[in-house]
């Protein structure tokens, strides 16, 4: 399995200005977030990258792209149907092949010498599987992300054959039906914003669309159609995700990626100075 | 003296998007740099905003206005002629009063219960005099910013009257033109990007721009003549600027708004969290 193309997803009305905001990452460069985002991708061996935007956007998008502009394909999402029907609108770009999927509000700081897309990257190949980066999330934080049930598969690794899979779950239904043997109690396998799917996704999300064609379409249904079909993994991958869409999610994803970077010193530096001002 | 307008500069082609970013302010509300600097103006009893911008620049920004748009005048700066330069564009706009001006590329916090601006207003209306916030700023940052000597006038306050103004000094300029007794060793005053000044600023820039039509167009030299001419002063406001523009200025902007503000306790927790995050 080589996986060639990254479908970002951007179209999310709400957050339409997320991926337009100016970071400096981990080398101490300016960037915006959708260029740190393509770049995740890029350095995972990724050369053709397509965006799911909502409409007038592609200019602004354009302009954020930064060197890997020319690579770039924009997909206008032409109605806001739900994340998973902005996921289809990728099904003409993707292909009949296996492809990377990112969203465009999540940042990732790995914890390892390979980014997290690359450790993603591998279990897929290595397990010739679709798998989707999970991270080890509290229970209060359950109303934020898609999360995961399933038992432990990968020996040595945080590598689990997905069972359900449910949408902001309550704690109750995440307590009946999420539990995972191993993890932390009041911890949920959630998503990391980072999946590698192959081609039956768009399948499985017409599927879902042609059952209910007037709601908003969610990807994290038609997961669990997969997760009952084939098998289909959970991986917890070394690294930490920023929703920079959540409260602070952009303060503490540049903290993030300035702590774990070239300018960790300077940063701590000016941080402790802050901290221990006076206000007179 | 009653100052009913705030000119804010906005129209630097290299620093254009920066008061499109989105920071959450101090109420935990995110807001564009743009509004927070609008609203430090709105909170000080300013009624009109004029803010010049770059072409092409005017729906973006807007869209980034807030609650205060209907009272916000756009003024394009159609050349790139230098900061004072678009201070002149703001001639028209602000007439024959004094006024508050702001540059679009610093937020400020205050240490005190009343806001930066409205502590420059006080004392601009007390004095009846031009007036510039200062801030006492280590000499390896001259670079950045415009500088002034003086000698202090304020008895118990911090308040000075200028006796010279030299944009970015060298550190030996620095040292033999603009150090003020009782600062600091290796500190100086440097500029808070908050005025207060009269029109006749307008008459001193048309000056300057006659004596050397070609070159960019500073505000410092005019405020320098300024200083010759008549009383001008500078204060220190209690509180601190934060250069937007500087890198990671948008991060510690926004963690000092955060830690000034209603969700210091939120922040900080979260802040010890990621410091003490092992990397496995």
């Amino acid at each position: 399995m080589k996986i060639r193309k990254v479908l970002v997803t951007a179209a999310n009305p709400r957050q339409r200005t997320l991926p337009l905001q100016t970071l400096i990452d981990q080398r101490g460069e300016p960037k915006t977030a959708l260029q740190i985002i393509l770049e995740e991708a890029s350095g995972a061996g990724v050369e053709e990258f397509g965006v799911v935007i909502c409409p007038g956007d592609e200019a602004a998008y354009a302009g954020a792209c930064g060197n890997l502009r020319s690579q770039v394909r924009f997909i206008v999402q032409e109605t806001a149907r739900g994340y998973g029907h902005a996921v289809l609108c990728g099904r003409p770009f993707v292909g009949d092949e296996s492809f990377l999927h990112l969203v465009g509000d999540h940042l990732h700081v790995s914890h390892a010498p390979a980014t997290c897309a690359r450790q993603l990257l591998e279990v897929a190949t290595t397990e010739d599987s679709p798998v989707s980066a999970v991270q080890p999330t509290r229970e209060s934080q359950l109303t934020s992300f898609g999360a995961v049930g399933g038992r432990l598969v990968g020996g040595a690794r945080p590598l689990y054959q997905v069972e359900a899979v449910l949408e902001k779950p309550t704690p109750t239904a995440a307590e009946q039906q999420l539990i995972v043997p191993g993890l932390r109690a009041g911890f949920y396998l959630c998503f990391f914003g980072m999946h590698v799917l192959g081609p039956e996704i768009f399948s499985l999300l017409e599927e879902h669309q042609r059952a209910a064609p007037d709601g908003p379409l969610g990807l994290s249904p038609a997961l669990h159609t997969l997760a009952a079909r084939r098998r289909y993994l959970a991986f917890t991958v070394a690294g930490r995700r920023f929703d920079i869409g959540a409260p602070y999610g952009l303060l503490f994803a540049q903290l993030a990626l300035s702590l774990a970077g070239r300018d960790r010193d300077r940063v701590l530096t000016q941080l402790v100075e802050l901290l221990a001002l006076r206000h007179e």
